[in-house]
């Protein structure tokens, strides 16, 4: 354990606490103090903890997916669902009749962009929840451009899935790819199009220099 | 401070606070107990209330911006500035040679793109953390699509701008669309991106039916 603890830079205490959570298969016992790891250790070791630091996941979550990633029956598109699913926040509308108006906008945008997702998905829990407040506070030319953000995301999401590539048959390089890329792109697009608003807006409303 | 109260729908203990916090300014006194409100005082308790529920901002960063809308000699560009630093996480990478490569990359993107940000910016000290963050942990074709997710940021960026319209002499008006705005839109990005992530990847990976 001390040379797969200097192998992936993770503390022998970490290491035992993942294993003791379930996390990490324990390794082939070969003495009374001794046991065997190979690669897919220092593999599990490496994903696990890049999960916990970049995708900011419970233990409980992470042994979830896991679990996924160990079950051969479970097939590639469902495991990258529960992938994603694990870091989308989900914020639910009030109901009443403007949460249905919403929703009715969503559905005609999925249909429009030719999305097949269904209502118990987080994201389109939480993208009905944001039309809802947009209208509550007014926003209409916010929804109204409803189909340029989603030009926005389709681009984004168009890399993503380059990233991941047309082979998932390595499952935990394919989950990691989805979970790490998902929450820090997140962080990467927010801040670049802060860095567009500023590059545009200077255009927009500097005076020319007298 | 009834009738204000009811015509914003803000509890008179909220409007009380706001009032010794500094965000709004008091009525002008007509009797012992009494005080006029005006138009400018409803505006206002909506953009405080605004930028505290959607905004997630401070009473001392609100405070801060209401007294940049007041401050007449602040330029339009320099207000929306401030505006939008004021919901921009801060991310800082640590020192170092990855650091420093990680910073020529998004300096040769802004070149690329025609984006003038200076290296004090929030949202470009926190795209520097994210290339050094994927650098570390080997994502270099992460790195490679950082002009594919600038092109989806430029894209929401342009609606963001469109928004917020040529004139922005309204300076209450232009803060709350560009704080609102901008926090709200990041999850409404964040949620559209999975919608789109789960669309393709049905695409890509599912078996057809047999």
């Amino acid at each position: 354990m001390a040379e797969l603890s200097e192998t992936t830079g993770i503390p022998v205490p970490t290491i035992k606490y993942y294993m003791r959570e379930g996390l990490v298969s324990p390794g082939r016992p070969t003495g009374r103090n001794q046991a065997d790891y190979g690669e897919r250790h220092v593999r599990r070791l490496r994903l696990v903890r890049a999960l916990v630091e970049y995708g900011g996941l419970s233990i409980s979550v992470i042994r979830d997916l896991m679990a996924q990633i160990d079950n051969p029956r479970l097939e590639e598109f469902d495991l990258l669902g529960a992938a994603q699913k694990t870091v989308t926040q989900q914020r639910e509308a009030r109901p009443g009749p403007t949460r249905d108006e919403a929703e009715r906008r969503l559905r005609d945008l999925l249909v429009r962009r030719g999305w097949r997702i269904g209502p118990d998905d987080p994201a389109y829990r939480t993208a009905v929840g944001v039309l809802a407040t947009l209208e509550e506070v007014g926003y209409h030319d916010m929804i109204d451009e409803v189909d340029a953000y989603a030009d926005a995301a389709e681009k984004a999401a168009e890399a993503d899935l380059r990233l991941l590539g047309p082979d998932v048959s390595d499952r935990e390089r394919a989950v990691e790819i989805v979970v790490v890329g998902t929450s820090v792109g997140d962080t990467l697009i927010a801040a670049l199009r802060r860095l567009a608003q500023a590059s545009i807006s200077e255009r927009m409303y500097t005076r020319p220099a007298r």
